[in-house]
């Protein structure tokens, strides 16, 4: 196999963009990368999106997006994966160029969500729950993330307001990210005041819908020099998967997926947890950070909330997470959601981080999740 | 890049399974192909899949048929492409052998359709349009096939009941295929009697929607006999797209996808329509397959239907095509027929096809076309 390198990022600005259509977004954010790689051409587009079916009324978006950024006759298909989509689409693009079918690949995740009313939202999100025993039951997303907020603060003894710290560590990291959805500094105090979801999850528990639309490009590594003086090796991309029923898993509590994907991911590239210099958590729920940190090594069963409170998740505490804002603050368009991970944690070791920037980051990890567990997707980069 | 192999098959009869849902379907067809190739376990799992999310209220299959399938933990996502789903899974699950990332891979088609009315099946369908520039105009699948037929007839001065070969042969093959949805002969007067869906389509240009699944095995060459006596090698697996649009084309009856498509394959195996013993063309409708038989060579511009109406399509004609009774007959399933179209294909050069046997079949092809044209997979496979 060989060697990939990013070569080129890509992103739109997360938020409410009325004016734009999916097609629009995801050429915006292909376009950037493509110029951010002096790339002219790629030879395969593969799209990361969720709801687009549902909610846009629209499908078949490889051909869609390829056509409409002029690269008409290139491979190109959608993959889906829930909440996963956009990684689990980085990782067939990755497969490609490592593998030796295409050199010069695009990966576009991209989603279009706040043109509908919260109801319609909420009700294609459960599409990535087990439909016939969560979703027919009225189960959703949100729910799901209550139960297990609840089921963990009951297991490990932790109050609502231990959280507080992913979600201000979040809102913190967004400010001076440009492309974040709400760019705005919290408080101990708004967090703990603020509006319940499905209790005890409440507004800032909880990653908001958006419209957005990131992209890498990927190259092998052996010519990525001739695309961009700043190559971003990728290490390592691994998919696991588990139960998409959470009540199916023998402990509701241990993403197995999440454990999985990173058991390969850290396999492949021969690291482990103590080599990573920061994570870009899923954090749909703050809860869900906790149960990734844990899931990855980062911290023991029940003390990923502990490894907030005591302030090493950020920028510079022992594994920074959600550095660019997090799906808390950056915003959450689902199947997007993937590819901005991505993006950011190749900004962080690109140095193009700003005032956000990691100190001396060499080696980043971002973990993307579907569902509330059932596809994970673990993936290593390194600077060059 | 490694050469690959198919070493099992699996397919549930096409019809209308109100008693399964989709993912017992996607099940039994991939215990079919895993008991086919007597393989205790796969590592990766690619589902082709198009509706489920409008139909069936469920995304995140490949996590969902994986954990069902007692495959819990392995990689698995779907792959989307419209009614090219089936084939663009494949393509993925190809590329994944080939390039090394993976020894034994599963593709299933699945999709589930029959338990709604007709008008949810043709919305579900529109889906795979252009949604702004078709869809939201009113125009269907079904709209799209009888324009580009008309059309048809009218460039190259044909009448419609010159195209009823294609559905005669589509019925008579399907009569010994035991998995068929149809398994009744037509004649050329049931044709010119049908019922108009869209003039000109009628009831018998036109594929059912229907309930299915199939699925492959893939291996590499070099282990495939330590699976099946008879492998199928895979020479070739070819994406291409063109404008999602019709109207968009610069001539809409050149199917250049589908050509583009074609021309890859035949490049990446080094053969040509003349090498090539039987092919699966898309007959969603009774034109696509005349522009699919252009479109790879098999005849000239305007000559396709001639193909049907001097009886070359048949068993012992020129160019057999639908031999196990085609969309048309089989029923069209709509993510699953790119895997039906390969498991026939396989069927045919391992020689199991029966009543239905092309005798000395050596390299089959299968044409999966997405939407009206807008992505395109080609496969060519070899008995071995």
């Amino acid at each position: 196999m060989r060697d990939v390198s990013i070569i080129g990022l890509g992103q739109t600005p997360v938020g409410e963009h009325w004016e734009l259509s999916l097609r629009e977004l995801g050429f915006n954010a292909l376009n950037a990368a493509m110029r951010d790689a002096r790339a002219e051409r790629v030879e395969a587009l593969y799209v990361g999106n969720a709801l687009s079916g549902s909610l846009t009324g629209q499908e078949h978006l490889g051909a869609l997006i390829a056509d409409f950024a002029g690269l008409r006759g290139i491979e190109a298909v959608k993959v889906e994966a829930a909440c996963a989509s956009g990684a689990a689409a980085f990782r067939i693009g990755y497969a490609m160029v490592a593998g030796g079918l295409a050199d010069i690949v695009a990966v576009v995740g991209a989603e279009k969500m706040s043109d509908h009313k919260p109801e319609t939202v909420t009700a294609a999100m459960s599409l990535g729950l087990d439909g016939d025993y969560e979703g027919m039951q009225g189960l959703t997303h949100l729910g799901v993330g209550a139960l297990l907020m609840r089921r963990y603060m009951h297991e490990h003894g932790y109050e609502r307001g231990d959280f507080a710290n992913f979600a201000i560590t979040a809102h913190a990291n967004a400010r001076a990210n440009p492309n974040a959805m709400y760019r705005s500094a919290i408080s101990a105090r708004h967090f703990n005041e603020a509006k319940p979801m499905a209790d005890p999850v409440s507004l800032f528990d909880s990653a908001p819908a958006a419209d957005g639309a990131a992209c890498v490009i990927l190259a092998p590594s052996q010519i990525a020099r001739d695309f961009t003086d700043k190559p971003v090796r990728v290490r390592a991309s691994a998919v696991a998967t588990d139960t998409v029923a959470a009540h199916d898993r023998r402990d509701p509590l241990y993403l197995e997926g999440a454990a999985m994907s990173a058991q390969r991911a850290y396999a492949a590239a021969g690291l482990g947890p103590d080599d990573i210099d920061l994570l870009e958590t899923h954090d749909a729920f703050t809860v869900m950070s906790a149960l990734s940190l844990e899931a990855c090594g980062f911290a023991a069963r029940g003390k990923g909330v502990r490894l907030a409170m005591d302030g090493e998740i950020g920028l510079r505490g022992r594994i920074p997470i959600t550095t660019m804002g997090g799906l808390k603050a950056r915003g959450n368009p689902v199947g997007a959601t993937g590819l901005y991970q991505l993006v950011e944690v190749a900004q962080q070791l690109r140095g193009e981080a700003g005032d956000n920037q990691v100190a001396n980051a060499r080696l980043g990890m971002a973990q993307n999740i579907g569902g509330s567990g059932g596809t994970v997707v673990t993936t290593i980069l390194e600077r060059q």
